[in-house]
C-alpha cells in the first residue's frame, strides 16, 4: 500500500479535504462544551458481518485531526469481521475523537462496503481461475480509494485510467473504420509496452478481433451461451489471447460466466453501488 | 443552485479533479485512433426508472474538457423519467466526448441515484409535515453534490458540518456533566444564531431535554411506539420543539415514523447507500 | 484554539503565504551577510499597552521558517501588559530570526490591536450582560485572526460568514414582500437548526419582527431613545429574543446602548480601523 | 496596474480567497429568500470625505461571483471624494449582489482607507522633493493591496519585500563586523543591480556609513535637530547618496523632517493602522 | 496535442509558474518606463537552423499574460527552418510582449532544441523501421514539453512514467529471485492491458529472458557486434518479441544499432542534454 | 542555502510535482516484483568528471518517497569529482530506492550539468575579477535550480527575475524616446534601492549611457576590439560604472572579453545548454 510515501501522497489529499469539508470554521458543539484537556477513549464496532478494509485511513484521518491520538488495530486490513467485533481502539482528547469520528467512519465504511462486496463475488467464482475486477466506474476523486477496496476484498484492478492501458470501442472502431485497422492503429500509435485490448458484442466481432490480432477481447454484454462460443473461437484462433467480460453480470451469474473459461470479469457495481458496511464509533462509559 | 458562481465554486475542484484521475497523462487509446476533426453525436439514456439529477454537472465536465462540446438537456433536471428516455444531447469532438464520457457519467449516475432513493422516501412520507433530510453520512470530498442530490430528489438538507449547527450527543453531555448543563453551555458558547439541539434516547432523557430547553430534540434509534410517547411528552412541554429522528430507519417504516408526528427523519443511507442509477452514453450511428 | 490541529489549519496557508510575500526568493541582505551558524537570542517588547493576542502564530512563523528556533512565551496570551514588558524570548540561527521577523511581528501587532480595542469595549459595558462581538468587516482572507483577536480581548463572535446564520436585511425583505414573509420564508427553507435575525431601523419594523417570531431582531442604527422603545416593544412581545443592536456605536455611547438592555451589541471597528499595537523585536547585545 | 494579467495574478487568489471565507457552503439568507430571476441596482457611497482606491478590486470581486453583473465607475480611482458622493453603481441579479456585497466592501474600505490616510502625509509635504512611501509593514497577505492604496494615495513604494533591496540593519552590522565590512560584504555578495542601503541611529553611524560608500543611508529614529546635522554629514561626504528617515514620523513632524532635506520617509501606519474609509452599498428602492 | 483541453491541462500550470516565477512582484524596468497604451509588432526568429516544436506553448505564454495579444504562426509546428526565417509574428501591448517575452523564449527554445536533436537521430536510421524514442531522463515538471519535443522531430515515446509500463531491470530480477521469476510475477500481478520488459545485458540474459517469454526485451549496454547475436537469439526464440537497445548510443553509431534489427532504441541525451536551439524576439523598427 | 527552510520553500513544491510526474498511480513494477520488506544498498557514482551539484536535492526526493531512507553524501556539494567516484551512499527499502531513482538522478543530473560547465568558464577568467554569471535563460520552473547550480561551480547569480533589477533594453529606450530620457525615469520611476542598468550595442550608444550616468552598462553582442574602446569611454566617464558584457561568448573568447576589463560577463548558455552531467545510481551486489 501507498500509506509509506509521505509527501506526494493522494491518499492525505483526500482527507484533508473531507476533514475541511465538515469541519469548516470549526465544530461549534465541541468548541462550546468539551474541554481542552478532556480525554476519552473509544472503539470501532462493526455492526454487521463485513470485510474490513480502509482502517489505515481511518487511523490517517485521527492523526491529521491530531498527532497524539494513539490508534490500536484490532482486526487485520482485508479480514472477515463479525457483527459485534471490536476492529479498533482509540484514545486520545476528546474533542480529538469527536471531530474526527464522521470523516474518518465515511471512509472506512465505504471502502469496507466496496470490499464486502467485491469479497462476495470473488467467493462465488473461487477454485477457478477468472480474475474479478473493478471499472473505472468510481467515485469522483476516489479511485484509488474504491480501487484498493476492491484489492483488499480480494478482487483484482482494471486499467486505473484512460492513460495505462488500450481498450478500444464501438466508437473507436467506427472511426478508425473497422476492427483490423483499429486494432493497426492502436498498436502502431501506443507507446509499445501497452497491449491492445478490444471490445467486441457480436461473434463476428470476435472473429475479426482473433484476426486483428488483439491482445485482449473484451465481450460485451453477451449471453453465457454466446460466451461459451466466443471463448471457443478465441483459443482456436490464438490461444494466448486475455478473454474478458463485461456487462450484466451479478452474483446471480457471475460463476456460470467464469466456468466459460473467461479470465477476467469486470463488474462495475463494485464501486458504485456497493452499500456502506455498518461500522460505528462508541466512546467507552466513564 | 451555486453553478452560476464561476470561479470559487467548489464543483469545478471536483470535477477537474476528476477528470485528472480518470486521464492522467492522456486517454491512449483516442490519441491512438481519433483524428482531431472528427465530429460526433450522443446522448445519454436512462437505463432503469430514475429520478435525474446531476445533468449540469455532466454538462460542465464535457465543457472543462472542451468548451465547444455543446449541451442539450432534453429532460429537467428533478424530473422522474422511464428506462429508455433520452435525457440528453450532446455534439462535439468525438475525442472529447470519449475523454469526458465517462467522468460525466459517474458523477451523474452517482447524484441521480442519490435523488432516485430520496425520492421513495419522500414519496412514501407525502401529504405528511415531515421533512426528509440527509446526515454527514456522505462520500469524502463529494458532500456538495450528494446533498444537491438529496434536494432534487425531494429531500431536505441537515446541516452541512460540524460548524453551522449545535447537535450535542453522548459524549458531549457525558463531558459537560448533564444535559442540563451541556444545553446552557452551548447557548452560552455558540454564537447567537445558533439553535441547539441534543440527542436522547431513552424518555427520561427526552424529559431532561425539554427540561433544558433544547431547541430541537433527536430521538436516537427510538421504536415507533416509545417515539410516539416521547413525541407527546416534548408537545407537552414545549410546542416550539422541533422533533427529529435518527436510526434504523428505512423504506418500511419511515411512514410509521412520519406518522408518529416527528418533524424531521434523517437518514444516512440516502447517501452512503444509494446504487447508482443506470445511465448510459451512446454514440449516434454515423 | 484551533492550533492544534496539524494539517489542515487554515492558520498555516495564511502564514505560510505571507512569509512567501516577504521572502520570495530570498533575503538577500542576510544571504550576504550573516554566516550560516551565527546565533543570536532576541525578545519581543511591548511599545506601548496593549492586550497581548497572536503570541502563538507568532511563534509558528518562527518555526515555519526554522523548526529549530526556540520561542518562549514569557506573557499570557490574553494578558494585558504594560509598555517595556517583555513578552518573549527567541533564539535560534540569526538568519532564521532576521528572515521570520517582520512577518511574525506584523500578524502579532495587527492581532493585538484588535485584541486591544475589544478589550476597552469590552470593559466599557463591564458589570452588564451585553455581548461585544464583531461583525463580517474583516481583512480579506484574515477573518480567523480577525476574530481570534476579538475572542481574546473579551468579545465575543457572530456568525462567521453568510453560511452560518441567517440574518435578513432590507434587501432580503423588500424581495420577499415584507418582514412576515421575509422571516416564515427563511424559517422554512433553511435548516432546521439555524435561527432566524431580521434587521430593522424603525419602530414599526420591530413591531413587525415581533408580529413574524423573529428569533433574534437587531436595530440597526437607532438612536439609544429609539433603542430603549424598541427594546419595550421587543421584550413585552416575546421575552425570548435575543436584541441585538449595531451601527454608529463607538466607545463614547457603547454604555448608553447596553443599559438599554440590548443582548448583543456588534462593531465592525473592533477589526476593520484597529490601530496596530506596537510591538518590536530586540537582538540582545552581543 | 497589474489588473490585466489574466492568470497569474495575486489578485484574484486573495479576492477569491475572501470570497470563500465569506460565503463557505453557501449564503443561506439569499438561498432562503431571494429568486433566482430577482434582479436589482444598487450605488456605492462615500459616508465620509476619502482619497477612492480599490475600486476595480470591488469591481472584480462582483464578477467573480457573477460575471453578468454590471459595474460602473463613476469616481477615477485615486480621486478624492465628498461625503454623500456616489463612487460606483451596479446591476445583475440581487443575489449574486447580496452575496459580494461584504467581500468588495471590506476591500475597497482597506485600500481606500490607506490611499486617504497616504494622502494626507503627501500634502502635508507638497512642494518638496521628499517620497512618502510605505514599509514592510503590511497586512499578512495583502501587501500587493496594501502598496496599491499608498501608490494610489499619492506615497511610493519602498522594496517590496526582503528579496528586492539590501537594507542593512544593526544585527547584520554586528554579525559583519562593522558598518565598513558590512557595507563591503553585502556589495560584494548581492547581484550587481541592487544598492546598498544601512540603517544608522547616531552621527558617528552617519560617518560610517558615508565612509563605507553605502548608497543609501536611513537615519532611524532621529530627533529632526540632529537629522539636519546627518544630512550635512552625508550631503559634503557623497551628495550622491539617497537619505530616508524612518521611526516616530507623524502627520504633526512629517514636514519639519522633509525640510531637513530627507530625500524618502517611510512610514510604517499608512498601512498597519489606517482606519478603513467608510463607504457603503445601497439599494435602489424598488 | 493536449491544447485544447481548457481547464485541467498540465501546460497552463507549469506556464503559469515560469511567468510567476520571472515576473514575481511586477517587471520593474516595464513598470517604470512603457506606458500602458504603447503598441508593437514583433516576430520571433531562427539564429540557426532547426526544427520548430512549441511555438503553441509559446503563443499561451503571451495570451496568459494579455489575452488580447495577437500571435500568428507564421512556420508550422515541427517544420525545418533556416536561420534567419521568421517563425511567428506578435502585436499588443508593449508591456504585455516585454514581460512575456523570456518566458515564452525559453520554453520554445527548449522544445525546439529536443525536437532538433531527436531529428537528427531519426533522419540518422531512416529507412528503416526501428523507433527512436525517449526515457525517463527529463527535466523535473516538464516531462509532458520534453516528450512533446521528441514527438515533434519525429521521435516516439517510451512510456510516461513508472505507472504505464513494466520494466524489470537487474534489482527487480535480484530481489524476485531470478529472470524467470521475475516476468512470471510481473504478469501476474500487473494489471492485464500491460506488457512485460525486462533488460539484459548478457546473451545468456538474452536466452533466459526469450524462455520466461518476456513481451519486449531490452539490450542494455550491448556493443553491436554481441547486439546482433541477441537479435538472433530473440528471433528465433519468440518472433513477435519487440527489442530495444539503450546505453552508450549516440549519432556516431546509432544507425549500425539500427541495422541489427532492433525495434526500438531508447536515448536519454535527446531530453537531457539538447542544447537550446537559438530563437529571439525582435521588436520592429517604429 | 535555503534547504533549511522547512515549509515555504520552492524545492519541495518542484520535488514533489516531478515525483508525481514519474509515480503517478504507481510504479507498477516495483509493485508487482518487491516485497515491502525487502532492503538494499546502492551508491551514486559519476561516470564522467564533473563538479558535483544538487545533492541535497537528490537527498531530498529519497526522503521524500520515504523519511527512512538513509542518505550519506560521501563528496562534498562544489567539489569536482572523477569518472567512476562514489559520491554518496544510500540505504533503505529496495522499494523506496527504485521509485525515488530516477526523479534524483535527473534533478542532480542537471544541476551538476550546469554547475561543470559553470566551473569550466569560471577556471578559464581565473586570476581576473571578472564575475561570471547567469541569465533569466533557465528551464521553465526551474530557475531555482539551475542559478543554484552556476553558484556551486563558482559563478555568480545575474538578477532573480524582472522584478529584482532594472534593465533597459532597445525596446525600453525607444518608447521613452531616447538613453537619457530612459534612465531618468527608471530612476524617477523604480525604487530607491534599485540600480539602473542599460544595453547598449554600439560606442555611440555607450557614451550616451555614461552622460545619462547609468549605474551599470551592458555591452551586447560586441566584437572584443570594440568591446576594449567601449571600456575606456565608461572607465574615463564614469570610474564606479560596473560594467557588463552579454551575447557570442564561448569558452574559446571569455578570457579576451574578461581582459578587456569587463567586470561582468553573463552567458544563457549556462543554464540552457549544459549537457547533463553523467552519474548513475548503483545496487550493491547481494
Amino acid at each position: 500500500m501507498k500509506m509509506t510515501y509521505d509527501m506526494y501522497s493522494p491518499i492525505d489529499a483526500v482527507l484533508v479535504n473531507a476533514l475541511n469539508e465538515d469541519i469548516g470554521s470549526g465544530d461549534v458543539t465541541t468548541a462550546a462544551l468539551i474541554a481542552e484537556d478532556h480525554f476519552s477513549e473509544a472503539r470501532i464496532i462493526a455492526k454487521g458481518d463485513l470485510v474490513l478494509a480502509g482502517l489505515p485511513f481511518a487511523e490517517r484521518v485521527f492523526q491529521l485531526v491530531d498527532k497524539n491520538v494513539k490508534f490500536k488495530m484490532v482486526k487485520g486490513e482485508g479480514s472477515r469481521v463479525r457483527h459485534g467485533s471490536i476492529v479498533a481502539r482509540i484514545r486520545g482528547k476528546t474533542k480529538s475523537l469527536l471531530i474526527a469520528e464522521r470523516t474518518a467512519l465515511n471512509i472506512l465504511q465505504r471502502v469496507s462496503g466496496i470490499a464486502t462486496l467485491t469479497n462476495e463475488y470473488v467467493r462465488t467464482v473461487r477454485e477457478l481461475k477468472t480474475r474479478i475486477t473493478d471499472t473505472r466506474k468510481t467515485a469522483p476523486g476516489l479511485r484509488y480509494f474504491d480501487k484498493y477496496g476492491v484489492r483488499t476484498g480480494g478482487g483484482r484492478n482494471h486499467r486505473y485510467g484512460l492513460y495505462d492501458g488500450v481498450l478500444i470501442k464501438d466508437n473507436h472502431i467506427a472511426a478508425a473504420g473497422g476492427v483490423g485497422k483499429a486494432v493497426a492503429r492502436a498498436r502502431s500509435n501506443a507507446h509499445h509496452l501497452l497491449k491492445v485490448e478490444i471490445e467486441v458484442g457480436t461473434l463476428s466481432g470476435v472473429q475479426e478481433a482473433v484476426k486483428a490480432g488483439a491482445d485482449v477481447i473484451m465481450l460485451d454484454n453477451m449471453q453465457v451461451e454466446r460466451m461459451k462460443k466466443a471463448v471457443q473461437i478465441i483459443r482456436r484462433g490464438n490461444p494466448d489471447t486475455t478473454i474478458e467480460a463485461s456487462g450484466t453480470i451479478h452474483l446471480g451469474n457471475v460463476r456460470a460466466v467464469a466456468e466459460t473459461g473467461i479470465d477476467v470479469i469486470s463488474i462495475g457495481a463494485l464501486t458504485h453501488s456497493a452499500p456502506a458496511a455498518d461500522l460505528s464509533l462508541e466512546f467507552s462509559s466513564p
